[in-house]
Parts: C-alpha cells; sequence; structure tokens
C-alpha cells in the first residue's frame, strides 16, 4: 500500500487526514471518511498497529470514499515524529566521492520534525545560508515500539519506506555550531518527505532501488540503494542500542555522490528569480 | 506558579495530569479535576497560551481539587516536545575548567525526547557505555510559537524555567559517531527534568540563580546562572533564526564546572551494588 496524509481543498478547517493512494499519482482512498473511528494522522494509524493497516485495506478494497486527486493537497506522509534520524556517510560510492574512508559505524545526526514539509512544497531558502545544498535519501518510518532490536528482527519494526532530501546548509553544518551538524541540517523545510509512505509488504528489496535527484529537471544524484553501507536492519538495531524507538519515526539512511558541495566549483540551490 | 506533569496512584490507566504543586514539595491542585475541558498534558497546556495559565490560576484560588503528595508521583512537567534544544560550553567557569576558549556563538545540539525521564527517576546506565556524565543545566519551556524571535521580546515566548541534567556518555560524545554528539546526549533518560515548571512571571532574575548537583549527597557542580555566556533571550533569538519554536520546546542552557569527565582522575557513574 501507498500510505499518504493529505488536505481536502473542501475542508475549510485544513485538516490533515490519512489516506491509501491507489497507484503513484492516482486517487486516494480517505480512511477516515470509510470509517470514522480511524485517526487523522499517520502517527497515529502506525501506533494502531495491524488493526489500523488491516483498515486501510479494507478500504481500498471497498472502491468507496475515492477522492480524486485535483480535490486534495498531499503533505508529507509522516508529521510530528517523536525523531528524525539522519545518517551520515552511508553510500560507499558517496564516501569515495570525497575520498573519505569508509566508516566502520553507522554515523548518526538529526533534524528537528520542524524542518519535514511536503514533497511538493517549496524549500525556504534562509538569508543565515549561501551554501544550500541537496541530499536525497531513502527514507523509512517506524511502525512498532522497540529498543535493543536484533537484526534479524529489524525489518518487522519498519513500518514502510518513502523518499526524502536531507537538505543541508554547509556553510553551517562544517563551519560553525562547533561542527556540530544540527544547525546546517534543521532549517524550517530542510526534510521534504513523501509523497507516499510505500508499506514493507509492497517493497521487494529496499536495497535495490534506483535512487536521483533532480533540480530544475536536470539529474544531479543518480545512484542504487545498493551502495548503501549500513542497510535498513543494521540502522534499525544500531539506534535502537541507545534510544527506544517509536512509532513515526524517520530514518534518512545517506545520500549518494552528485551533492552540490562537492562540485567543482561547488554548486548550491538558489532562489528562482 | 509551579506547574507540574503528575499521575495519581488511584489511577489505574496511568494516565498524565497536569497540576500546579501549592510550593516545593507541598501539595498539587489537579487542573482536570478542577476543569474537566482542560487537557491533560502540559504541553497542550501550554498550546491554549493565556487560557491555559489562566484556569491554573482559578483552579489555585478555588482551593479545591488538591491531592496530597503521598497520592501522587511526579514526572517531568514536560513530556513529548517536538525539540529538546541543547547548548555546549556555555558556562564562563565551565570554560575556564577545560581551558577551552569563550565560544562566540552558542553551539546547539540536541537530545531527541525520548530522553527525557522524571525528576526522581533512576538513570539507566547503559551497557554500551563505560563514561556516563552528569550535567547539572537550567532549563526553560517555550510557550508560544515563533520565528526569527528578537532578543528583546524573547522572554515573552518562555512559559518558565526548570531544571534539567544533561547525562552525558563521554565516549559515544567525544570519540565515536563521527564526533558528533547526539548519541553519546541521547540514551533512554539521559535527560532527567523538573520537578516543577516555574512560570517566568515567578522567577524574578534566571540569570541569578545557584546551581548545584548532587551524587550520592555530595556536591560535584556548583556555581550561578550568571556564568552562563548566550543567556536565555539569546538562546530564543538565536535557535528561532533557524527553527521555528512551538508551545514545549525544551532549552538546556549549559552545564557549569564539576563535571566527571574533567576531574583527576576522571569520575563517571557507577552501579550502586
Amino acid at each position: 500500500m501507498r500510505l499518504v496524509q493529505f488536505q481536502r481543498h473542501d475542508d475549510d478547517g485544513g485538516r490533515i487526514r490519512v489516506g491509501v493512494e491507489q497507484g503513484e499519482g492516482l486517487s486516494v482512498v480517505d480512511l477516515k471518511a470509510f470509517d470514522p473511528s480511524m485517526p487523522s494522522t499517520m502517527r497515529e494509524l502506525l501506533e494502531l498497529g495491524g488493526e489500523g493497516l488491516e483498515c486501510a485495506q479494507r478500504a481500498v478494497a471497498s472502491g468507496q470514499c475515492v477522492v480524486d486527486r485535483a480535490d486534495i493537497q498531499l503533505l508529507s506522509p509522516m508529521t510530528g515524529p517523536e525523531k528524525v534520524v539522519c545518517v551520515g556517510m552511508n553510500y560507499r560510492d558517496h564516501c569515495l566521492e570525497q575520498n573519505a574512508p569508509i566508516p566502520k559505524e553507522p554515523i548518526i545526526f538529526s533534524k528537528f520534525p520542524s524542518a519535514i514539509t511536503g514533497p511538493y512544497d517549496d524549500i525556504i531558502l534562509p538569508s543565515e545560508s549561501q551554501e544550500v545544498d541537496w541530499e536525497v535519501e531513502l527514507a523509512f518510518v517506524i511502525g512498532r515500539r522497540g529498543k535493543h532490536i536484533k537484526e534479524e528482527d529489524a525489518l518487522s519494526y519498519v513500518a514502510g519506506f518513502t523518499v526524502a532530501n536531507d537538505v543541508s546548509a554547509r556553510d553551517w553544518q562544517m563551519n560553525r555550531n562547533g561542527k556540530q551538524w544540527l544547525l546546517g541540517k534543521t532549517f524550517d523545510s530542510f526534510c521534504p518527505l513523501g509523497p507516499a509512505l510505500v508499506t514493507t509488504d509492497a517493497v521487494t528489496d529496499p536495497h535495490n532501488l534506483s535512487i536521483q535527484c533532480l533540480v530544475n529537471g536536470e539529474p544531479v544524484q543518480s545512484s542504487n540503494t545498493d551502495q548503501i553501507i549500513f542497510k535498513t536492519a543494521a540502522l534499525v538495531a544500531w539506534v535502537s542500542k541507545f534510544v527506544t524507538l517509536t512509532p513515526g519515526d524517520v530514518f534518512l539512511t545517506g545520500t549518494p555522490p552528485g551533492v552540490g558541495a562537492f562540485r567543482k566549483p561547488p554548486v548550491f540551490l538558489k532562489v528562482i528569480s
């Protein structure tokens, strides 16, 4: 299933709703319209566990409560998670690009949840940075609470996969804030996410997916998730040694080569005038 | 007012409630018992703004709905914030202790909200670290949504002050995870908070408070918040250049000297056997 969050244009209150996209770019089944007892946000839906997903399946099978794409706006499939966990230097080809050694352990940092924005929303270019860069990433979302999760059990804690951009202000990430990456990574709108959360059962192999970033229609990053060093299960196991994972937690799994900072000369995002 | 979160021993559901402590260690007025329309968590209370605080004042004035301390357990006064914002190297005397220069800008890092634990709860010593250290800190909590807040307006965005411990696994903070501090700072239970959120109007000068940390009853840190380099208003203004602040966001303002890592020889927390 392709789970989404959306707003209906006919809803003056602008409330978030959870739905199932019938296919990429197709109509969306409105879960709460199908069953008013269902929650309104993805995080709450995931907290329901199997019960929520079964209801979503019934809603799709019913053929009812289908909303046309013209009548809605898709939001990020996850808003307000407890954690946005990010991984640095996690593609072999991205390490080669910068002549950096392959890390022996995952390098974990974070964004604040306030950085999350919708898949088609503008990135807000802050006046505080002159070096805003792109980083397309495979993301996944936790579906089940756990701590000290074993790698062999880890995929059962993953609700599904989506796409993120780990937008990064390189000046702040690399040269300021005592070299702690947080500020450069967490400006408002620096975490576009979505459009859909594709449930784990619908992804044959998350580590054999092509991944691409376009800037103004031009491909700037193009790789495959088979280049990932610490894969989904390893990341779940690693991070859960430190913290209790909870439904809705978002992981960004690192970016492939082709970011602007390592181009010669470097290239950064600009306001389109 | 001294705002608290608590559980009643007679509540099998273990639900969180918001209350007002009638004085340090005294009985607690149960807000939801006084007015069932009031929310159950501090974050929701703060989101109500003035309306929530006025209801709390009426509840205290009524003399009703008072619960004895023996019948409740105090929790952290804030749970589930969107952000836990931390500041490094923010006491003059702590910089001197480690022969470090006084920072020219705040150094901002974070913990995940899952690290928050109650003021009287145990710190869980993780088997993954051999160097768990203490860091008592003045904390404050945001009461109003804002971005690009001016320093002169900043205090009006602060709901109140409390006490935190920025518990830190030095091995992970300093030598692993690519020197990104997050993992060493965010183990479960590494952010004791509370007991009370003292509203801003009840704190004459947050930057003239003695601050102390005891380990096994022995004072190990003892300073004054007048040593803070970037004070409350400066921190609110600085961080709001990057991110939208929202009610409930917790700031830890840095620690004074006396941490275990800089003792000779270093001293770390141990399990009491």
